[in-house]
């Protein structure tokens, strides 16, 4: 059975009984319309903790776009039932100004690997990302938080964060969950027309060709132009980002002398698709 | 016996001992140089915690002025044996690369209660204090931190930067310790001449002379610039402020209608006094 709280003075209360016993929580935060990436970072959870806490919170500081905001996909009821589903023992739903009450004034700011890619694209975004965050890591308290590699950026900068901060809580990285025809799954996905939605994985597509390309000794800005206009011509919108970048530092490489990625972002109609794979 | 311990990762394993036993861990961050006023506060987390570290940093982040930072008193030996004298468990005293190593990139903002008064006089100093005082509380896990009321607005940030990341800490303001004088007890105290340490206990002798006439119905402004230019002409250099604000938020205001202090600071020779009473 899966409680639902919605103010951290009840989670909080709920949390202590549970560290007086010595447990190890674990805590999944999402921004809820759950798919089979989120509920894989649960199972991980589950796998690596003596309670989980899957957090459900469409944190307004981190939306650039208004729009983008309220057409962000909610259903908590279906989310509730998938984790009842998987063990989950507290969602934890709290409202807007159970987060941000009047006279919150408060942000946590991280330079340098923000700055770029959805950094330079969504001014803003990460400060919201990394406040909340915080946020969630003090009311749940939790020894493990576990994040979706879909979000590589993000990933980087929450772990820069708690490094600098001496947060004493240990992030875990997991693999992006892929559709069978290769699309990451995103809870953005359900906005895409039929066409787009068959479009889409193209994405992928091109982006593993120049990843291999580039392993093969391609030269790296050619075979990302290469990339970025196939997909062009295949029908998606607007390009913000295809760039090779060292995978933790996230500075602009043109050779693989450090572990890479290669990380997209994309329009396709009034949806923005992100992606971002090993090299 | 007092353990010195300069790296997180050591008082990290401390720390976790002491918590597998349930117990409550008390944190009193300081700059050195320990007067009186410190080991109240020391003696206050002794009796509120099972364990009190004691933290020695003097953290260059806060300072917006590098003569200050070098000129600030340190004597860590002198430090150390008060603090055996108070059976103090840990003093935690890293060295600067060890609180900011390379690559680091994190800031913790709090905009309202930080911008006027010191603020507004010491550019970025309360984003050092907000930054440095996360990471010893992520440092030192503590339950309760105390600090001294002679830094009145720092302990209005701290308060706020804890509710607004719910930090799962508890500030306790302490109040501030007088030499018989009535001088605020301040480590850069030992910096004034002779004359000027006579001269110092003016301030405070005013500011309550104020308070008086202020409580008793007298008009704010015209008694605060009677106050200043009395200060003045007994031989102080320039106000940075002398100022009555509303006690949490410090909102300037000009009638007792909520709980109210002066707060003042006031340069002599090359030292800056720093003061606040309730009102």
């Amino acid at each position: 059975m899966t409680q639902v709280i919605r103010t951290s003075a009840e989670l909080r209360e709920k949390v202590a009984t549970w560290k007086r016993s010595g447990m190890l929580v674990g805590v999944v935060p999402t921004m809820g319309a759950l798919h089979d990436g989120h509920l894989s970072l649960v199972r991980e959870a589950r796998k690596q903790s003596d309670r989980v806490i899957v957090t459900i919170f469409v944190n307004p500081m981190q939306f650039n776009n208004k729009d983008d905001l309220e057409k962000y996909p909610r259903d908590e009821d279906h989310d509730l039932a998938l984790l009842e589903a998987e063990g989950v023992d507290v969602l934890f739903a709290p409202g807007v100004h159970e987060v941000y009450p009047d006279g919150f004034a408060t942000v946590v700011a991280v330079s340098g690997v923000s700055e770029p890619l959805e950094g330079a694209f969504r001014p803003g975004h990460f400060e919201g990302v990394a406040t909340v965050v915080m946020k969630l890591f003090g009311m749940t308290q939790a020894g493990r938080a576990f994040f979706g590699e879909k979000d590589w950026q993000q990933v980087q900068v929450v772990k820069r964060m708690v490094e600098d901060l001496n947060v004493p809580i240990r992030i875990i990285p997991c693999p992006t969950i892929r559709e069978e025809d290769g699309l990451a799954m995103s809870s953005r996905n359900v906005r895409l027309s039929p066409e787009h939605r068959a479009l889409a994985p193209r994405l992928h597509a091109e982006m593993q060709a120049a990843a291999a390309a580039i392993r093969a000794g391609a030269p790296v800005t050619a075979t990302l132009e290469a990339a970025k206009a196939a997909i062009g011509a295949a029908g998606f919108g607007a390009w913000d980002y295809l760039d090779l970048r060292s995978a933790e530092g996230l500075r602009p490489i043109t050779e693989l002398s450090e572990p890479a990625r290669i990380l997209a972002a994309v329009h396709l109609g009034d949806v923005r698709l992100i992606d971002n794979i090993a090299v």
